[in-house]
């Protein structure tokens, strides 16, 4: 690319909006040149907006201190300045819609890190590993919506990363997942700020992540599925159950992964080859923030571990271990994913790479 | 009981034994009137022995300070002194077996937090509520072993109880659980001292707790087993799937878990009469530990939770919530117990109470 | 006692209005009649307005559940269905001051574990063990106000206690601190539910809390001052410099001390001395929580910490250990209490217990 | 530098030797050549000696996972294979010395992060902004010991880093403190793996690190000392009091500073503009581990962080705030700094670089 294309964050000043702030910085392709929050940020400069509320490590990036912030509503206001925005609010699924609409309508690439698109038919929700073909439905999700050069894409729940991607490599293959059982045992950064009382996760984890266990169940069948008659099919060959629960951590999920295969097993020696040999399309394409590896096995007994593991690749990369036969399903392994790296901000800008480099998004 | 039973506790300074010293401070049936411990402790009195290494809350107990610490190796000198031991000790299995041996065949009835006989087909695993009619294999282990009067009997892994409790209620009534996936969060405690670093638990969890899935997904067979031709013999109906993850909590042990029955499968109402109405041997018996509700479920959708509600029933309860319908199976829910109350030391006392009560330890 | 006083809990669904609840069940002196809490709880039973949103240990005591909580702003209300009121509510100062004049000028007895008068002169900021001849004022106030049987008496704020109690035994037999600089590392459950965020407290500490130094610079002054000329006179003969930090902890304020004394020194071997033997009206009047021993000396070197020792004389004794000469001062110590009982609702309690046991409040 | 200093590192095997190596993967002047550890290591690849035991986040760096780790003790090994060595061993004081004195003795440029040798009058102890003329004390240390090129030269304790560089900077200007009260929050990863107890850490602070206040309260003295007939003498017109404690924090030390000056006493802005304008021979030798600033001021009311702020400067920069009137002496503030890096295996390349630039250590 020769010249960069001009980026908008939309909730610029929240937990998932900073990250966007600081993987942003010397992005190859993307230039930040848009920040918008909500109305009481509005016409701050950034670096005022998010006063003694800066969570990321580090000083905010210096391209961004000076940046005013506008009012996330005023949709024109963004016209001429961005061509592509991220999205990262906190608002009810009802706003999240009419702001995204917003933006799309008026001829903006939209990529979401928000949840109320994902289970839209004609709305590609992208691990970029897996599905990069959903990028196919967006022609169809223009003409449905009358737009000319929009379009939304959301990025999956956060939980889901650190075991779709080691089942991808398998399915690959031809090792069909059928059902899983699953745990995860979550860090807190995704639920924004303040988020989790200290309270509550001192000496003690909570049992509960309200509403991610029907996310985490259902969107995988969407990020499997296929796109027939105008709408992505969900693949309903395999069943998940997911337990949900928060523990005393800060960033990556864990999941513990029971697995059940129909049809063509693997035998663990398959299994790690599948793991080992892993590369897809945002690795062929050398997309900017793939990682070289996206999913890393470690030998270790006790890994992975969210503090240890979870900044591999920079945060992109998938940590698994502990594969073992399961008394009950077929095999068991931990997956390891960082929250709002892969599981989030970063996850959405794979996705806005995968959508330049396929064209989807112009300068 | 006019008069109390002389009680040893074999292994007093480490943290179970701890434990012990504290729950059997004005016990109503039992008078702990003996103390052993690693030769390094043998001769102090035991506040000196454990200086500076109390891990309980509150001071040691008056009763227990100035009592001088023996030997542990020395079961000879223990005669005379007492006729119940409680055993927790930190040694290799072969070592463990050596020691209880020695009291058993001495004529003391040994109750032991150990894991090193739980397998042995003539010595009863005990959860008093599942499994009392267990104790009859005590007569054919003291044929056996050509013992008169002493006995062994062990008290299970402490990760089963949260769940194993539970499924009873509901198996008493007809409902047979088949297939379990379990993920369990555990506390530290039970890890003795000084346990896990703190440099793994502070921003971390730790997917792996070593031979804890081997024990717990074997034990729960044997609990729910039935003596057959003067041994034990394994419940194999059903199949357990166990991942121990080890997390950054003081005490309880958190279970998640997925069950599918055999037959006849309870409505969700069902299982929450069987739970509310649960009373088994020890609540019957009115055993001095006995928690007056074993299980209690609560209705709040984000419990148990282990800091809020391990010490239920004085810690003896197991809190149960979430129950929720399964994607997989057929039902889940979060079980938690105190691991070193119910799932060491205080089941342990409930076991000797059972015993003593049926008549197999006498002062 | 022949009957128990009526007593009242004026914000009764918070964290302290919850510490309260827990503390009075089974009070021998006080029987709680009336619950008061903002005006969204108004109407609703106990249990209903706290739905999962109790945080104490243990269940709602049963005695609570059923009680209607009214409006906390509606004073008339309280009239005839208690005599004396604790108030522990989340406003703005301003507010405070008019809800406890609301119920003093309506003649009840406020007991407060808010801030709001803890500096008015009339006032008495209350650590029984301390101060207690400063309950006459109580007169002073009614006459200054006009009230005829109302009146107000403060709780100081919760991260004094713990070296204000020991430097008081000093100072009893004569040796005078006159310089103070002090850090405390203090829990988090005085800050309310849910109080500070989880990001902020794992793998971090946070070296601020806001307004706390001024108030513990300030109020020791008043609570070692005298009654003169109708009011009380703050002690300036001490200065206190004052760090608060908090920390990863749940309950437990732990401070580090050093202090320079004037005139007299003592040695470390009459410091422990005074502290081992201390013992003040509370005791004397053998007040229901009035600890055996208000100060507990740890021997071991590493103590007092918050898990451990909070509880000693149910939550109301002072663990101290670590004296030890300063380099720069004369005496360097640890002191630490239980901020929510020593340092909130069972301070409180005390006082009210003081009063009564004086004859200010009546059943 | 044309061709780059061989360095060995001695004690690479534990938690300051782990971050040796990743501190020096790829640095420009020193090239990892030798890698000695305890005898049970010995022969072992370095990756197949640290296999389980890497505490370090992301991997092994690649050069040195190949690299065969030496027996520590045999001193004639490392012959040739390098001229300047990194120590870091657990062992006691007297081997300590037995082993840095083994390698100066032949040869070699020790640079230390033990404490052994740090009271020693002819061994610097260099903190590189503040004490860097103390490496002239290390022609007067051969000459004492007969050594034509070896030498030792040391690094300060971990934890007064944090306040003794904000110090230094307003010495400079010629404010001269003369009485400090300090309370540290220490960060856990400095007590080497496993270290402080998870079971002391969850719900806990401990307000003891053994040794540690006497070290942090004496070596200042030697730091802001000078060279006098051949030996370091320490100021002594300066006093301090630590109070070490030990916080839930991976890395990072906190110290909570009161400072009273000697004749003139500077205001707040002279303060801050003291620490804006701060720096020192590493950043005007642009030694390539000095930061580029020493000290960070932050406004922000609760800052600086351990988890957020350590970071800065690449773990080298100490972070500065909450500047304020103090009420017992002038003023008051909070430092941290990173205990690891700036405080321990940082500090030690630093000390490195410095002696290098300096013409100390040779290729």
């Amino acid at each position: 690319m020769t010249t960069k294309i001009k980026t908008g964050i939309i909730g610029a000043t929240g937990m998932v909006g900073q990250r966007f702030i600081t993987l942003l910085e010397n992005h190859p392709w993307f230039e930040v040149t848009y920040l918008a929050a909500s109305e009481s940020s509005a016409g701050k400069k950034y670096s005022d907006a998010v006063k003694n509320r800066w969570h990321m490590q580090g000083d905010i990036p210096s391209y961004a201190k000076d940046l005013v912030v506008e009012d996330a509503g005023k949709f024109d206001q963004a016209i001429g300045k961005c061509s592509l925005v991220f999205t990262a609010v906190s608002m009810s699924k009802e706003d999240v819609k009419l702001l995204e609409t917003g933006y799309a309508s008026r001829g903006f690439a939209v990529v979401s890190a928000n949840s109320a698109f994902r289970l839209t038919a004609d709305v590609p929700a992208l691990i970029p590993e897996i599905n990069f073909e959903h990028i196919n439905i967006i022609p169809v999700q223009q003409k449905n919506n009358g737009w000319q050069k929009g379009f939304i894409a959301v990025k999956p729940n956060c939980s889901v990363q650190s075991y779709m991607i080691p089942l991808h490599a398998l399915r690959l293959k031809g090792y069909n997942f059928k059902r899983l059982i699953i745990t995860t045992l979550q860090g807190l950064s995704g639920a924004g700020y303040p988020g989790p009382s200290a309270f509550d996760l001192i000496d003690n984890i909570v049992p509960l992540i309200s509403g991610e266990e029907e996310k985490s169940e259902v969107e995988p069948q969407k990020i499997f599925g296929e796109i027939k008659d105008g709408r992505i099919v969900h693949d309903t060959s395999f069943e998940i159950s997911a337990h949900c629960t928060r523990v005393p951590v800060i960033d990556g999920h864990t999941a513990c992964v029971s697995v059940e295969f129909e049809g063509k097993k693997p035998t663990e020696a398959e299994i790690l080859e599948c793991w080992k040999n892993y590369s897809s399309v945002p690795q062929e394409l050398k997309l900017p923030s793939a990682p070289e590896k996206a999913i890393i096995y470690r030998e270790e007994p006790d890994r992975p571990q969210p503090r240890k593991d979870r900044d591999q690749g920079n945060g992109m990369s998938v940590s698994v271990g502990r594969l073992r036969p399961c008394n009950v399903f077929d095999y068991r392994f931990v997956g390891l994913s960082h929250n709002t790296i892969r599981g989030a901000a970063g996850g959405a800008v794979l996705m806005a790479e995968l959508l330049a480099a396929k064209g989807f998004i112009k300068g």
